[in-house]
């Protein structure tokens, strides 16, 4: 007996979108979170996959989350576009925010989008590729949930912003980073725990600040930023990006007001988009780039980020993809 | 018998722009290295102050650099402004580029400044600090000279690629970081070689590719990004950022046409900025990122960046520095 099941892309879809409309969520809500995560799932980024469907509903539930809001796009100024999210999920406010953000790049040879009052529950390559198939290079920032001590210090107060960045590749996937700012994913911290196994020395502290290595104890303490004082430097870098500039909420106070229901915080997102062939030589860029990335490729080791998601989603679509048999009866329960 | 030589920072600035004109700036250069060199000095940023001066006078000795370059500011977008600094040093490009970059920014709510064919040689927070003073928040990347494997690499090939980032604050000294994302300035590790000590088996590796704490086989091998492959990302950006966006050189093409006279590369620069004021609520964001500062200051040993350098500009400008007699008599040598 198989103890995952298998699902086509389709099926996939399907059974998320039952699941969100099930419980609350109106179509158009639902279509743009079915696109984020079985994305996810089908280049095997399992983690912001249908792995967090359960969450979605969590705060669907708790009423947390709006399944119904209907994010508001518009320009604040002339490079500068905002999505207010109206306290719904990330997914349909990013729909309607990005076109709008590549337009005003377009036009005006860097932009910025600032998103409001979401709740971002996924990973943020998605939206970095969104942008960057438009020839255009993006960076994405956001923080929630304080989980992280800052370098010199005891508790929990940054989220494990994660920062994506892209730039666009000629007849290829695009290059994507997409990495939190703490050392560990909280995922992997907990999963350790689960699996009774220890990680690395500088993944965290516990409740009295002293290194360990153990996980229950860094969840009961507080996880540190990834290298030292430098990646705590970036990661109040992104408190600030995504807090202090686009007037939404620090880490610090998104924790302060969550349900703690296991849906996603309430917070912001900056997304900033830059036209190479506005600042360079519209002609010569992309050749430019391409020869950077082919020395690069010379380094025996030195493989570009996201090529892993880039060769899943070609198999994808004909293999289908396998979800744990529990998830997959969690699903089914949640969409009775 | 001391061997320290103390000077009044009028008389630190005399000095230096002796040694620049006697050498080939002319007074619109030197005056602009000037005040970024002693500013340096005046912050206890000795790495970037009058130490650096011997390197500025190689390259004008070698014909490198320009000391007579007249940059040219352009704006080439709507939020895009350039300044074409002709083969000169960074300072009097950054100087006259900096307020149509504050303009710009004002006027679109974001903006960026490309410096193309420079030579940088100082730090990167002077810059940033020069955008946030006009209450902007800044962030500025550049890239020359291949001295670090990318993760999993074996070969330089990134620059130590700083990124710098500055948030204005109420009524005192902004915050501004400005750090390599290499695991160590260059510096450090050719001072730990000089000074017979062993550096962290994190900072690079020997010719062969191998994990080495001696200064000296990394000098020979290459330097190692901060924070493994999370910071090679971060330093793959900067490259992307500095060189491919802006249509400037990457450091492996800016290390191939050096002439390794001792002085600064050729490349380029990138400074975003961006008005708080614009994206959020103009009356507000700036109390709300004092709230972030005070909270983040609870953290015992959580120092904010910059603070060690606001501490000395108080000073300095009463005590004078002290800089060492070998190299004050080196630079009254060149100033013949």
């Amino acid at each position: 007996m198989s103890d995952t099941v298998h699902l086509s892309l389709d099926d996939l879809r399907d059974l998320i979108k039952r699941c969100l409309t099930r419980n609350g969520c109106d179509d158009a809500n639902a279509d743009a979170i079915v696109n984020n995560m079985a994305w996810a799932d089908a280049n095997a980024a399992t983690s912001h996959g249908i792995f967090r469907l359960p969450g979605y509903v969590a705060s669907l539930k708790s009423g947390k989350v709006d399944g119904k809001a209907a994010p508001d796009v518009s320009v604040i100024a002339p490079a500068v576009a905002r999505v207010d999210g109206k306290g719904g999920f990330a997914p349909l406010a990013l729909e309607r925010g990005i076109g709008k953000l590549v337009e005003l790049a377009k036009a005006q040879g860097i932009a910025a989008l600032s998103l409001n009052n979401i709740h971002h529950f996924a990973a943020l390559w998605p939206e970095v590729e969104k942008v960057v198939e438009h020839d255009l290079c993006a960076l994405a920032v956001t923080a929630a949930s304080p989980m992280v001590a800052p370098a010199g210090g005891t508790k929990p107060f940054f989220g494990t912003n994660p920062i994506a960045f892209g730039w666009p590749r000629k007849d290829q996937p695009p290059v994507v980073f997409d990495m939190a700012t703490a050392r560990m994913a909280r995922g992997e911290i907990m999963i350790a725990a689960r699996d009774g196994h220890t990680v690395p020395d500088d993944a965290g502290i516990d409740e009295n600040g002293n290194p360990t290595t153990d996980p229950n104890e860094i969840l009961k303490g507080a996880q540190l930023p990834f290298g030292g004082y430098k990646g705590s430097a970036i990661s109040m870098m992104v408190e600030l990006l995504a807090g202090g500039l686009i007037g939404d909420l620090f880490s610090y106070e998104s924790g302060a007001i969550d349900n703690k229901d296991g849906g996603p915080p309430r917070g912001g997102e900056l997304i900033l988009a830059m036209d190479p062939a506005r600042f360079g030589n519209p002609d010569t860029w992309l050749d430019h780039s391409e020869d950077f990335f082919a020395e690069l490729a010379k380094q025996s080791g030195a493989r570009l980020p996201g090529s892993r998601r880039h060769k899943a989603r070609l198999s994808t679509p004909e293999t289908g993809v396998d979800i744990p048999k529990t998830l997959y009866d969690k699903v089914l329960e949640l969409s009775d």
